[in-house]
């Protein structure tokens, strides 16, 4: 196809967001902002390495690179505005798989009130999706991972380890679907982005939000390195589904710590205003549940600990290397 | 290498935008807009199809990825301020090629002042950099390509064909380099995105811009559409460089028309503000050619027409075909 066109050809009729003064269709896209700031983040995925046609509908692709980024503005408590789209095209993909890529992109956008302003479409050996996003959030309530202090709460939203049991059924599953598989594959394909959540929040004068793409190990250590505090976490108290622990009792441990792509929020607040967040997540709708907390830091660099009954060990960003290692 | 590193190793020491809250380091930027408008946009290069090592060393992908999107900033009237780069490396590039690629951008971004404030490394078959930019303009100073009217002088800054020449020789040219060559080279592997001359022209009430990345046949043919004119071009007003004209009398036309990448702006301004325009191209030391001028449609949909002597012929987005059938 014309290098050129697809992108055109998604030109939306009409735009959503009042405070576009120009979308697709001339050099660049203008935004008036309106007195907040302004969030924004790029992220990519390339087919065969983060997903594959084996495991992933044209649908779900689209879905999954949209959401992974709507899942860094809800982290930063920012409301998604805006997306700019820049596909690489390999001569495997065709018009209509492509057009099915964007529609998992669409309900996503249009569920979120996001206008599509811009993109770009290239030729090229692999497929490769680049989205762009832009949100706002009111001045000074940008939340970051820097914020957690000694004595907070540490909380995660919903469950864990869901998606990467997923993508283990569609990997090596058995043929037979049954209700745990259904839910397990979709928290892998069409991940939902916690912005509601985040978005509730917005009236905390303080609070630590790191979404989990690489798996709470990672997100954990993002957050105690960038705060300077150690997170002690309560094996016992992490969240999982029911859904998990039937199909897979000997990994989901791991893959709670590890196995990323959830796209569920790990945060910290005070304590005193952990029963609001509790209020917030009720009144949605989702989970949330505390799973330890915040202190000073033992050592001269900032560590995350996992308590088991009487017992202390560190977390390192990639995962529970001892109990992988036991093999548990 | 780390899937995740190369972003954060090129992570600047300070950021020079007063109005950047929170650059790299969180799961997004923040910026506080300072009561002007924001302008963004993406473009993305893979090698082997916008270049290859044969042609450019990765100094020049990463001036050139940078300078495009720039260019689409100075299309608008814009001042740059950020950017963020995500980029797909393959086994083929090493540590030491990416940095020299960073470099490129660094010393581009350097001279606008520009922040990288985000990005993503992903691992891939093809090296590919996908670069958005974000910059500001004053609120009711973007440019359009819509803004054309009838009587408007048709203008064009610096030089057109060379970035097309510069190629040509990189491709199939005899290994002596002389001071044409060198200049012809540099004018495709470092182009000059024209930020200052649209910036000296913010006074303007209404002016059209638009840059010239694929050529002027297409560039001009977005602005009669986009504005619903004609545009006429007189074909021997087009400006080119001694150097094209001494190494290609024979193809230099056609370069003009359809060569693209020369990342000089086409624009239209009324009669009256013309001087404006010529006196703000003299104080800066770059050249601007008036080349036509904007006409009522005189067909039902809007054309591009080339005036030679005293005859008019349509040139179309793709070029001027005509003068490529004769050969001549």
């Amino acid at each position: 196809m014309d290098e050129f066109s697809f992108i055109k050809s998604i030109k939306p009729g009409f735009y959503r967001q009042s405070s576009l003064i120009k979308g697709i269709n001339d050099d660049a896209a203008v935004i008036r902002p309106t007195g907040e700031d302004i969030v924004t983040a790029v992220d990519t995925m390339v087919e065969g390495v983060h997903f594959s046609k084996e495991t992933m509908q044209p649908y779900h692709v689209g879905h999954r690179v949209l959401a992974a980024n709507i899942s860094d503005l809800a982290a930063m408590g920012s409301t998604p505005a805006f997306f700019m789209v820049s596909l690489t095209i390999p001569s495997s993909w065709n018009q209509e798989e492509l057009e099915e890529l964007y529609e998992g992109m669409k309900q996503l956008a249009h569920l979120y009130k996001m206008d599509l302003i811009g993109g770009d479409t290239v030729s090229g050996s692999e497929l490769s999706v680049t989205v762009t996003v832009i949100g706002t959030v009111p001045k000074g309530k940008a939340r970051y991972r820097s914020a957690a202090k000694p004595d907070d709460v540490l909380f995660v939203t919903g469950t864990l380890g869901d998606a990467r049991a997923g993508l283990e059924w569609l990997l090596n599953g058995e043929p037979k679907v049954d209700e745990d598989v259904a839910y397990l594959v979709k928290r892998h394909r069409t991940p939902s982005p916690r912005v509601e959540f985040a978005q509730s929040l917005v009236s905390l004068s303080r609070l630590t939000l790191n979404d989990v793409s690489d798996g709470i190990a990672n997100e954990a250590n993002e957050i105690a390195e960038a705060s300077d505090v150690d997170l002690l976490i309560d094996a016992g108290k992490l969240p999982f589904s029911k859904a998990v622990f039937r199909k897979h009792p000997e990994r989901f441990e791991e893959w709670m710590f590890s196995g990323g792509e959830d796209f569920e929020l790990l945060g910290t607040v005070s304590e005193e205003d952990w029963p609001l967040v509790e209020k917030a997540a009720r009144n949605i709708g989702l989970p949330v549940t505390r799973i330890g907390e915040v202190a000073i830091k033992r050592e001269v660099s900032p560590k995350v600990w996992i308590r088991r009954d009487e017992h202390m060990e560190v977390l390192g960003p990639s995962g529970y290397t001892h109990l992988k290692e036991k093999g548990e």
